[in-house]
């Protein structure tokens, strides 16, 4: 009657969404400002001025045939001859205008460049700790997902496993820097080994690697000294997912782009791949107002000083209590180790403290928490004497 | 290297697609005033004024992080008790807020929907002439596609060779009323004959056959006479696939719903199975600014007295011409019938008058060629009497 995979994804809600409205029912319960919510990935920092400027400029300016109309489907052609200027002098990327692909955010950046690149057989590797929803996507496209694990303490990838996995069946590598649920970056020297293995590997097996990279927190790093490597500077067959959600505060607007890079092999095949999968998948082109803002707006971010802040807050907090945390580079995600080896039992102790965080089981490793600090600076404030407690009741400190 | 099947898809343009571009080209050697393209169904009409007005009350009003952050993956949930309340209202429709599951469009809501449905075998009846893209739609999800031929002069079902199609494996019907091409509407005695068959049907196969209204054009009727049936007043295992593309001229914005008959069979796992779908093709919610927009102004539509202006003018025109034509009802495209076999042959002669008409062929008949009215009137007013040459050449009138 219906497809059984499609009721399973839909029927059976994910750890963070079943937090999520458990939160709601304790907020009605005890007050919404006693509830310590973790949880959710959502921006707490509005989007930066020049959003609403640029909306109400393009509102004001631009008839509404023209503003609310439909763009081609590889996005207006303005707007991608401006993100690929900009591409060139932020990261000295080439990326022409006619490689990229304005997309629906993240999501659909990702389930169109796996499905652009499908082929029966594939295999795609993530790393572990990986955002959960990889999975739906590459198991979505018929591939089988390979997770590789990680170094328990850096948490980058295991270079020895990940040789391993790379075998002949192997399409594409994904990888995400800042990372989702850890907040690690992979610094230049990471990067390159990576993409040295991929590239023996490709030489090895005559057939090219892609690796996708999967940037919605890009932007989202809080020392001078961290550098996101630009990918396709060092790596040719890359695919660059972007996404503006986070940078620019607007997730619910569902808007980003795919940059193919135009020295992949077969790169012109590769994209207009991509321009197939779109249309498949029922994307006739990324919302045109938004399109317009985001060109406006390409390279700037929401005030990030405030997860800088709260970064800090809580990885010394937590540390203080004893705890043991990743520090972390970048996105707005905290790693923390338990000190149980059950993830899941240490957050029901913690709920008992309406301290609300994922366990890391579904991000494929055990043992860890992920605590999103997109909060507002108080919640944590107000916070972390309930840590303590929890450090206590393990005998922390 | 990548997927071959959507390569295809990228790289061969649709024939739409092909006009438009050269009359793009055209246009820079003889003006664009001398280019009359009826090839492109891109509403000419405005927003109504209320989509302004929301836009700017949401973005004086709400909070940025509220506004652009994500809604629930089926959406808001105050805009879907929004649009169920009118769909009581309007159409005496009983549509709960959780069948409701708000899309990024049309094309968005049947890949959805497609996906939620689809088991193995599976095949997908649709009337031609139809929107060339349900093939790809269909296809893309592993369905066969099976065309159902059309009454040459009605342009309605021909209820015998559907009979004959309606085998077990028919997991659903999709029709699209008001058409895209042929502007027909389906009245209530064709739907109710459609619905008694698929009903007898049902009951031989001990099997719910779907039907898959595909809505983008419901408010485009002219007259007062015509109404367009509700489809879950009529049959429960239906699913409404709307778009607000057209009825707000908001084409480029991608926003719609997919609405589950909550009486049809299995209802409740045929809704979580959008969810799930929606997930898989990276659908995460839809344009949050826009789901506020169109809940306030859901109902209203764009000055359809233009489009309506523009049909009169055309119809007239070309029959008093001496060309054939399907009266259209609905949406903004005229059918007309070609003075001769080959539509493509006919097409290349209209290019000669610099006419650039849409042939019939890949809307599954053959004859005819689609004339999209969606223009300014002063295009009609100077096209016709090339028209009028046109039809000269055939020897008409």
């Amino acid at each position: 009657m219906y497809n059984q995979k499609s009721y399973e994804l839909g029927s059976k809600r994910s750890v963070i969404r079943e937090i999520f409205e458990y939160a709601k029912t304790r907020a009605a319960e005890v007050g919404a400002e006693n509830v310590f919510d973790f949880s959710i990935g959502n921006p707490s920092v509005p989007a930066p001025q020049e959003v609403q400027q640029a909306l109400v400029k393009e509102l004001t300016e631009t008839p509404s045939v023209a503003l609310h109309g439909y763009t081609s489907a590889q996005g207006d052609a303005n707007v991608r001859k401006t993100i690929s200027n900009n591409l060139k002098t932020r990261f000295n990327a080439d990326i022409p205008a006619d490689f990229l692909y304005m997309t629906c955010g993240a999501a659909a950046s990702l389930t169109i460049t796996l499905k652009a690149l499908y082929e029966e057989g594939d295999e795609v590797i993530v790393f572990a700790p990986f955002f959960t929803e990889y999975r739906v996507f590459v198991e979505g496209t018929g591939a089988k997902l390979v997770v590789v694990g990680a170094d328990e303490k850096t948490l980058l990838p295991d270079f020895n496993a990940l040789e391993k996995a790379l075998t002949p069946r192997v399409k594409a590598v994904i990888i995400n820097s800042p990372n989702n649920p850890s907040g690690v970056v992979y610094r230049e020297e990471t990067v390159v080994r990576l993409c040295e293995l991929l590239k023996k590997k490709s030489a090895e097996y005559g057939r090219a690697i892609y690796l996708i990279s999967d940037e919605p927190y890009r932007e989202l790093v809080y020392d001078k000294t961290v550098r996101v490597p630009f990918i396709t500077n060092y790596y040719e067959n890359a695919i660059v997912c972007y996404s503006y959600s986070k940078s620019l505060s607007l997730p619910g607007e569902r808007i980003g782009y795919i940059a193919v890079s135009p020295k992949a092999a077969q790169a012109r095949e590769v994209y207009l791949s991509v321009c197939g999968a779109g249309r498949t998948l029922g994307y006739v082109c990324a919302p045109a107002l938004f399109q317009r803002v985001v060109a406006a707006c390409d390279g700037l971010t929401a005030d990030l000083s405030i997860y800088k802040k709260n970064r800090e807050l809580l990885y010394n907090g937590l540390t203080e209590c004893g705890f043991t945390c990743v520090y972390p580079d970048g996105a707005f995600y905290l790693f923390m180790k338990t000190p149980v080896a059950d993830a899941y039992e240490f957050c029901e102790k913690a709920k008992a403290h309406d301290l609300l965080l994922v366990p890391s089981d579904d991000f494929g490793v055990k043992g860890f928490v992920r605590i999103a600090y997109c909060v507002q600076t108080e919640t944590i404030e107000r916070a972390l004497p309930k840590f303590s407690l929890l450090a206590k009741e393990y005998g922390l400190k």
